[in-house]
């Protein structure tokens, strides 16, 4: 096992608060390189103020913010701008997730640090990206996920307006960012010459949209939510059993025989609605009911047990605790613990790059306290 | 401009099938690396026989395959095994998904691997990872979203099981891995030494919770779905006007202040129920009758152009062929479109990752007929 993560070595100024910015910077501290969280002085990062609390430390904060270090610099004060110049000059990697124009008006834009610091990478993640006509605007994910067409997909046909219920808008963005950082960073082994990456929330919804794009092409009508089946394979949802739903996915023929065997509705194998994938998609909502009415009869263990036998993909409708509790989840050390030195013992999710060889402890160093790494990083206190 | 990206030059080999592998090396291509699909002779790459249709062509493997390479190796046949060991001589990166188990049985283990091509880079991509008790058992993206604990986040309030209507649990095992592959890359340029990257399905959904975690932690009951709204930030919610829903998003008071005066609704700013962010959400259903009161007085355009003078982060819930459309999507060039030999122009989502001076065409390559590059590759046709 070695000691340190790939990206042993490597130093990223971050100056990004809440969450996509944050995340990214998580990812690449879990693969092993050293972030310096700059904060503004007395208020921090925003979320350090969001809830939900333990005790008096945000839980928020401290399970994207694991293992950084913090400083808190006031980038309008020259002593504070001459600290701040002197942690680019040892970075690799400066990252910003202001409102565009921002870092112009500080005198960091991409075209002044390039020329002091040519071998820097910067990073920039907004709402709407550097240019384009809506640029300047706000956004929290909400907007994105919604004016991305995430939400049009999302949620039950006919249904109320349905957001993921996770920030996959920030999420997305900062995995995007990840990537082109680490591009930058090959690039940068190979050129010596730094980069710059302009990364949108918005251009990021639409990357996930996958096939929704090409079903508007050639059906010419935007496709709508779906509850929580599949547009084009079927049997491919949730079904209620006696005691609860659970999801059955059949990708081919040979699955939906099986499951008809499982079942013990071999009369289904033959019915003309249902004989291959095409047909159980037209006729989707007379099989659910058919497979339901003999689902309902036996409780969700059963089934879950009887499928699995029989190598059908399908499993339960698992709640976060669950998923925390989960026996794979933990052999693959995906819920990994800060032990945070007022609030103790804090889960969180773990590192989900497993590399070969490369350290992936179960426990993680806190979240930094504010201003914490003071002298370390500048030699006063 | 630069002529190419900044992954040019590096080679991978690429035995993926469907949606989560194709996806992460279509994310690698768009960046620069040459791709090369290894598919089944005859068959081809499953993806190649799913809706929808262009013609003969699937537009759901055009969408995820564009300028990649193809070559059908029947990986079983010796002289076909010689061809695949050429290829990966020359190769920096190997990437698959199948069944944990499968490579070892060709005898294309990681360990075999390395001790052939010390600097090869393996990824692997599987729905539950390599290692753990449930290694080997088959998943796909809705089993995933199911387990993951996704599906019980996203929805109505005490409404069916909803699944996100994009496949998320495919995209971000493919997103984690290209980011485990790009940091193994930046670590060989460091030390020649070639890693092995292990992508769980399952492992990546836990990544994408965030906060969820940490409110089951603090709270002890596992969150539930909220239909469009925020867990602790109010109003942050989808919200009916004369003409349909847009979405709205106050994160903090003032911008909650800025809200009742667009809508004429200045005593709820000192309704005792509204005057925190915590006492607004404890009342959320008291103030989104309230403020739908008022927006059901007019049209989406009104409120949505009043909103954004008072700079409130909104905005509509568009549709996939909306945002096709939108100008700042066209603007930052996120719909980019394949010329098909025989299907002509295909739109479909372009590169979310944008680095300054490298190419991002607005006309990409098509995705490759089977077997389109043998001669190319093997020298022979």
């Amino acid at each position: 096992m070695k000691q340190f993560g790939p990206l042993h070595g490597i130093t990223i100024v971050d100056l990004t608060r809440v969450l996509a910015g944050p995340f990214c910077t998580m990812v690449l501290a879990d693969l092993g390189a050293t972030v310096i969280k700059v904060e503004i002085p007395e208020h921090g990062d925003d979320s350090r103020h969001f809830g939900p609390f333990l005790g008096e430390t945000s839980a928020y904060f401290m399970s994207l913010n694991r293992g950084k270090q913090s400083i808190a610099l006031d980038l309008k004060q020259p002593k504070d701008r001459e600290n701040f110049e002197a942690l680019l000059s040892n970075a690799d990697v400066l990252i910003e997730n202001f409102r565009p124009g921002t870092m112009k008006r500080l005198g960091y834009d991409w075209i002044s640090l390039h020329n002091m610091y040519p071998e820097l990478i910067m990073a920039s993640i907004s709402g709407f990206g550097q240019t384009g006509p809506m640029s300047n605007e706000p956004a929290y994910d909400l907007v994105i996920q919604a004016m991305g067409g995430l939400m049009s997909i999302t949620g039950q046909p006919e249904g109320p307006p349905t957001r993921v219920g996770t920030s996959i808008g920030d999420i997305a963005s900062a995995m995007f960012a990840s990537n082109g950082i680490l591009a930058a960073l090959y690039h940068r082994s190979q050129t010596c010459e730094g980069s710059y990456v302009d990364i949108s929330m918005l251009d990021c919804q639409v990357a996930l949209l996958e096939n929704a794009i090409a079903r508007t092409h050639t059906q010419g009508n935007p496709p709508q939510p779906l509850g929580a089946r599949h547009p084009s394979i079927t049997p491919f949802d949730a079904f209620q059993t006696k005691d609860g739903p659970i999801v059955i996915a059949c990708g081919n023929d040979k699955l939906f025989q099986k499951l008809c065997d499982v079942l013990r509705r071999e009369e289904l194998k033959l019915d003309v609605r249902f004989v291959t994938n095409a047909a159980r998609t037209e006729h989707q909502e007379d099989l659910k009911v058919e497979l339901e009415s003999t689902l309902q009869t036996n409780h969700k263990e059963h089934w879950l047990e009887q499928l699995k036998l029989e190598g059908i993909p399908s499993g339960p409708i698992q709640n976060v605790k669950e998923v925390m509790e989960h026996p794979q989840v933990k052999a693959r050390n995906m819920i990994v613990t800060c032990q945070d030195p007022v609030e103790g013992a804090v889960p969180m999710a773990g590192n989900p790059i497993k590399i070969e060889g490369f350290p992936d402890p179960g426990k993680r160093a806190p979240a930094p306290r504010l201003d914490q790494d003071r002298e370390k990083l500048i030699g006063e206190s």
